[in-house]
């Protein structure tokens, strides 16, 4: 019989290396924060069924579930420090417990970011991590920091999550290894943590957010905030590698309004173009330039030659389609 | 028709006069820590039928969501600062948005404690918040921290959310008005905070917990990590003023291992006793002395002439009676 608190002894609890003063163990963890340095701070839940499959891998979902807050970090530009866990589990399984901490542990050490508390109990699963990064004063990048005549620039690659999710729910035929990389996209996605730090430490961008919902949606974040308009070159998006594959319809649709991406989209100013290709080689994260923030409220998709494109796009909104 | 965006701005986002320097909004919040102080922070999650009825009324579930992080706050000695919320909801229901969040600011406001963040969801109910508060290095009340030869001590009082379960339960026959008394312990628990901070502040106790799983089963977390033993006089634990007018035997049954009580327990040096007491009248708090630490291991239980007293009590686990 597992009891709650072996439970967290046996798959939660480690030496500690890091920066808290008290982790696991006590009414609240200890963290002594660095002088001078503000604390980012985000949460996110991923529920079973709406998040991720019913029977999920855990490995993979103790990596999706850090992932996924890592990029919240990585899209304000902090350094990540320290986060904490809340678990509602069905059953004390062994299996699961085992899978879903070492891939939780294996991407937190990756970034050195330390497991201070959290809490355990029975109930539909579902995971709530809440994390915790660094930054210094006036570095963070803001969505409503965008202006006017700047480039807009998207990392890494996007869609193959989404295109995976389409395969998986039979809305488009996807071969057996397309299937298998795309979904390693959506199972396991690449916060862009180091990305994220240098473009604030090095003050390359200027507004920068995380594209979880689908870049179109995300992007009308950074536009309202900033109160600002954008043209986006629909054909520069960067296809993930299983989607370039597939029609160009999907791929604009899929590139533009694919969900579960976790790349960032950020603005910076024209005289940055070079020092921010040099970020990316350095990270080891691409970036591709892919339209330019306007004075003009609303965002104007256009094709490789210009002309308008109207995909009838709309964001991923949790409670829409309920 | 709600969306998820509209939620939040309509239930949660409100004007914020306190220390964050970015709330809701953006990937994350910002906040700028108090020089040299450090930050202590707790994770809860209430799920749905395990930690309160289904169709509860949202106005005290919002109160108690709070209630339950600021108790971890006060049981270590920390000041409220700022939470993150992170909601699963089957539906995005007005009546129920509204009564939760009216509860929730209620509490927030008395305790200058800012909603910075968090997420919404869909999914079976759950309610994971994550508190941050602020200590001098040094004072926190920690679980490790008490020493043979100190007072035991409890604030407020005990047994009334256990007894109220036994009603609701039909374990126990209570008539209606005893019922709705010993409800509003469950339901409503009022969060040692001022205590808490006078406590570690002024350097009045040792170690601390705050009672939630029954005060043996917390009580015992204390000794085993401060590797010291206690002797608990179970008649001098204060009785709520319902439990109090029940029989001997079922009053000390749910002082002693009720559950969902949020009362402070704690150990304190001899020479602390009148500053104590007077801590506790500038608080509005009750505080009673119910044992001593002892230097050889393990709790015993006592009554009022001191002799040994088997209750067959045990700690609730999450795990254990599933």
């Amino acid at each position: 019989m597992l009891s709650e608190f072996d439970l967290i002894k046996q798959y939660f609890q480690r030496p500690r290396p890091g920066q808290a003063v008290l982790g696991i163990g006590d009414d609240c963890a200890l963290l002594a924060p660095s002088p001078g340095m503000q604390m980012a701070i985000s949460s996110d839940m991923l529920v079973e069924d709406r998040h991720f499959f019913a029977g999920a891998d855990a490995r993979m979902l103790g990596h999706k579930c850090l992932a996924v807050n890592l990029s919240d970090l990585a899209a304000m530009g902090a350094k990540p420090v320290a986060f904490t866990l809340a678990l509602a589990l069905p059953a004390a399984d062994r299996d699961w417990l085992s899978g879903f901490s070492a891939g939780l542990f294996a991407l937190a050490d990756q970034h050195g970011c330390e497991l201070i508390g959290g809490d355990t109990t029975k109930g539909p699963l579902n995971i709530c991590i809440t994390i915790f990064g660094e930054l210094a004063p006036g570095h963070a990048l803001r969505r409503d920091a965008a202006m006017a005549g700047d480039d807009l620039w998207i990392s890494g690659s996007l869609g193959d999550a989404r295109l995976a999710l389409a395969g998986y729910h039979k809305e488009y035929a996807l071969d057996d290894a397309a299937q298998v990389a795309a979904g390693a996209r959506m199972h396991m996605p690449t916060p862009r943590v180091a990305l994220g730090l240098a473009l604030a430490n090095a003050r390359l961008a200027h507004a920068a957010i995380d594209i979880s919902d689908g870049l179109v949606g995300d992007l009308a974040h950074i536009l309202a905030a900033s109160k600002v308009g954008a043209t986006l070159d629909v054909d520069a998006l960067p296809a993930g590698p299983v989607l370039a594959a597939q029609p160009q319809a999907l791929r604009r649709r899929f590139c533009a309004a694919g969900g579960d991406d976790y790349e960032l989209c950020f603005t910076a100013a024209r005289a940055q173009r070079e020092a921010i290709i040099a970020a990316g080689v350095a990270c080891g994260s691409a970036v591709t330039r892919v339209g330019t923030i306007d004075a003009a409220p609303g965002l104007r998709l256009v094709d490789a030659a210009g002309s308008a494109l109207d995909l009838q796009l709309a964001g991923f909104d949790h409670f829409a389609s309920a």
